[in-house]
């Protein structure tokens, strides 16, 4: 790659301004929040579809790897740049292009933060639900690309629930587009869903149509302590069991509470090993008997103890407590490495217990934790990436628990996506059939293997 | 093709008696609910996944289309065998192989039969919310390949809304799979939402996981009654900006009521153009407040009644009413047409007076009808395929409509699928860009070209 040609290409594509090429400034476009870094030859910022297109079709000729990225909240290493090539940062296409109250939909750039979305439809009485712990700063493209969930899932489901449509640039620079703003569509191939969860392996997202809700009446975050983590597990399957749908049903353990009150105290205790925190939403009636009845279940199972939050600044602390989890954690330590395994939700103990062995026989400090409500658990193990050792184990553990996920009938990703953290489990899960399919599909959208080349489907990525 | 020989093949793979190759035994499988008939030279029906392998590497090898076929309720034209081949009967494979409980899960075979799993979940206490006008004869693995929605949806969405996962055989006769039991998945590509509205174009669906919920604790259905079509649709827009979202909200017009109560007598007023079916379900508490908003809101849109039904019994003679629809307009005409064009739901009036004013230019016999609530309607047009006069202008009439439909921002089909019906719309809709992806992906899973050719693509499939 002549450095100097691609500038000069590059600058004939996009505003000079939004071309780096100085290693000094390609630094942050290094790594996503999964601990692996690689070089990328360029970043450019895009604003318009136009600008991808032929973004595109540049890259294509000269066969140069194109990475998008926004936020780079991800996970499993999808926005690393692992070959080299193009980082393309689509956090400037950040415009809310239709709110339609009526239809209950939302139209959106790629680039738009989840928060901002949620503000602007809750400002006038709806809803959107997806809330990754990121949603701060997470953008929607990324959230789609990932099939992002959070803590609401256990009621409102994730991303890909609320995708009625989008359009994208594929391979040629071609745009495409499916779905739209009806409720109900059967016309042709669902290729929306299919972008759900591609990581950036089929093309550019470029704009997004979610459905929206009516904003729920009332919300009410409770807060159950029980003697052990087992007990909690175990109170979890016992709520879902009772048909109760709570919108948050999350799992915490000692060390996240423990580092979550080192960093952003919200008011959880140090010295339990087994808390659930629980949101039940929806009109005023319904919310207290439900949180009546998840009560008696956690005191039926044990809890020790069970509060509300009187007010919705307390509520708020909780939750904001929770989503911290990660940042705290990587305040602690150097290192952090999030497991994302799901399981049906009967099997909630066991995973649990399993995990937890594992974390024990490789002699590591991690966290069991997550979404128990819907399955989805988060075995954080901390560590030095730097400390070679320790990063052996860290490895033989992230794959025995991707084995403890499938074997209990789970999946190795629930949320976060594959990218390069889960490609060497992608075969456990999916046979050489199914895979060849998706490799089939890919090549279709990206004929010269340009878009995120290595993820999902090339095995790589370890720590060590 | 050498019959004699096929026959003998055939009889190999499967069970001679389940192998159809007599003009007296085919006849039946020569079309679906959509008035398009065509000969095919066998029909097969299947038992087994490796059945199914076996017939396609035959049909592979011989380059015979195979065409799947259940309950053949499609009123699109996928079932039609337009250039000949195998039609494959799936209905014998129809074992629910999982109910779940715990999970609120059930794993079933594609062969049952829609009312067969709900009557069987809601056993125990638990719903299969997805509700075509069809269920009680159409089957699960036909309904995630049509997307099929139902009266239901408004609240509850369509059946690709339930699909957690599905295996299906493609070519080269391997077995794929995606999906499962979690609540959440994010490994890989989405291959059984691209299955969801595939119409047998990609392979055969075989196993389908569904996702289940709580069953509902009560139900109220009632009927409101306007002077005009016109009040009725603004009402809809009014009931759904209102906030409120009843699980059913159908349009009723004069001719479909009076062919209803000439047929299946359930109370409808037969002097009445503009009647809706209304139902709401959840908590007691929930029902009656909802009931009430939507009282209110009739009322305020002008209707001249508003009545509830006082009974189970009640209830159900009305949605049976309904969903008879179909039926009854095909005992009174010899020929039923179903358009199946879904709008954004702000545009239900717009979209009404249009479609009538379509039906009037072109002097047809026709209703203008559906799920309203979502969107989705069904213009019907009654006629004789034997009249070709007649049938010139119902071709003309079709394709204003789906017209109307896309100009308004909507689909050409909501829950019907394109099959032969539609195709001929289908690039009003979609971009040449975006039919191309579609067709690399149909050859990825069927790279001989014998799943259900001519369906979605092709255009063709005139009734004249």
């Amino acid at each position: 790659m002549d450095k100097q040609a691609v500038r000069k290409d590059l600058e004939r594509i996009l505003d000079a301004r939004r071309v780096l090429m100085e290693p000094e400034d390609l630094v942050s476009f290094r790594n996503d929040a999964y601990p692996y870094r690689a070089q990328p030859d360029a970043a450019v910022m895009v604003t318009t579809v136009e600008e991808i297109q032929n973004l595109v079709r540049y890259a294509e000729k000269h066969e140069i790897p194109l990475v998008p990225r926004a936020a780079a909240t991800d996970l499993a290493g999808a926005c690393a740049p692992v070959t080299g090539g193009i980082v393309v940062d689509l956090k400037l296409m950040d415009k809310i292009l239709e709110i339609d109250k009526g239809n209950l939909t939302a139209t959106v750039e790629c680039g738009v933060v989840n928060m901002t979305l949620r503000q602007a439809v809750e400002a006038i009485g709806l809803y959107y639900p997806p809330d990754p712990a990121s949603y701060t700063v997470s953008t929607l493209g990324g959230n789609v690309a990932t099939r992002a969930g959070g803590p609401g899932c256990v009621k409102y489901g994730t991303t890909e629930d609320y995708l009625r449509g989008l359009e994208a640039v594929v391979g040629g620079g071609e745009v495409i587009s499916s779905g739209g703003k009806t409720a109900k569509y059967s016309s042709g191939y669902d290729l929306h869903h299919l972008f759900a969860g591609s990581e950036g392996t089929l093309g550019f997202i470029t704009k997004c149509t979610f459905k929206l809700i009516p904003k729920p009446e009332t919300k009410k975050t409770m807060l159950a302590i029980f003697k052990t983590i087992d007990d909690a597990a175990n109170a979890v399957s016992a709520i879902i069991a009772r048909g109760i749908t709570p919108v948050t049903l999350e799992l915490i353990d000692i060390v996240t509470a423990q580092c979550v009150e080192a960093w952003k105290p919200c008011g959880l205790p140090t010295d339990k090993d087994g808390i659930l925190l629980i949101e039940v939403d929806g009109d005023a009636e319904r919310v207290e008997k439900e949180a009546k009845q998840i009560e008696e279940v956690c005191k039926e199972m044990g809890a020790e103890s069970f509060e509300t939050a009187q007010t919705q600044a307390e509520a708020e602390t909780l939750m904001a407590g929770r989503r911290s989890a990660f940042a705290a954690f990587a305040q602690q330590y150097p290192t952090v490495v999030v497991e994302d395994i799901t399981v049906p939700r009967t099997m909630i103990p066991e995973v649990v217990r399993r995990c937890r062995e594992s974390l024990e026989k490789y002699q590591l400090v991690g966290t069991v934790m997550g979404h128990a409500g819907d399955g989805n658990m988060h075995p954080n193990i901390m560590c030095d990436i730097n400390n070679h050792e320790e990063m052996v184990r860290v490895e033989a553990c992230l794959a025995e628990m991707a084995k403890h996920g499938l074997e209990l009938g789970g999946t190795v990703s629930g949320e976060h996506g594959i990218g390069i953290a889960k490609s060497r489990y992608f075969p456990w899960e999916h046979s050489e059939s199914t895979r060849r399919i998706m490799m089939g599909i890919k090549d279709v959208f990206d004929p010269k293997g340009i878009f995120n080349p290595t993820k999902i489907f090339v095995e790589g990525g370890e720590l060590v």
